[in-house]
């Protein structure tokens, strides 16, 4: 079975977020004054094969160990049954 | 009204992604072999005020003219309430 995983890694609410700020004052340059609590993170798309129990337990491992860090980052994904896409 | 705008974007299907290709390499080398076409994008947080249709139309304009670029990118976004929200 192929499967579409949507993994959402983000620096925890204690950390600093200096791209969020920079972020947040082109936008409050820009007019969009009422702006705040900016935070940018990662959005990363990927798929991957294999039966549905072994697919979670890979997703866990390679988002805890490869694409976070856990001591900065939370991380959190969604696994859907690939069918077909198109985009144009 | 208080609002919470969560934006994903992400580079179109046609554009080359070297960092997704450097994701996808190091994964290959970690054992998780399956994994194909991952895709690296931004996803942004932010909170913003006012009236429900101004600020939908205030987050149209700033993720197309400036947190995206609508050459090479496809960006989306959702808006929910905001109410409370914690965490640890």
């Amino acid at each position: 079975m192929n499967y579409k995983a949507k993994i959402y890694v983000t620096l925890k609410k204690s950390i600093l977020d200096p791209q969020g700020r920079t972020v947040e004052r082109s936008l409050h340059n820009a007019g969009f004054s009422s702006v705040q609590n900016v935070r940018v993170g990662k959005f990363i798309e990927l798929e991957l094969s294999g039966e549905s129990f072994e697919v979670k337990t890979q997703l866990e491992a390679m988002t805890r160990d490869i694409l976070s860090n856990p001591i900065m980052e939370s991380v959190r994904f969604e696994l859907e049954e690939a069918v077909m896409s198109s985009e144009f």
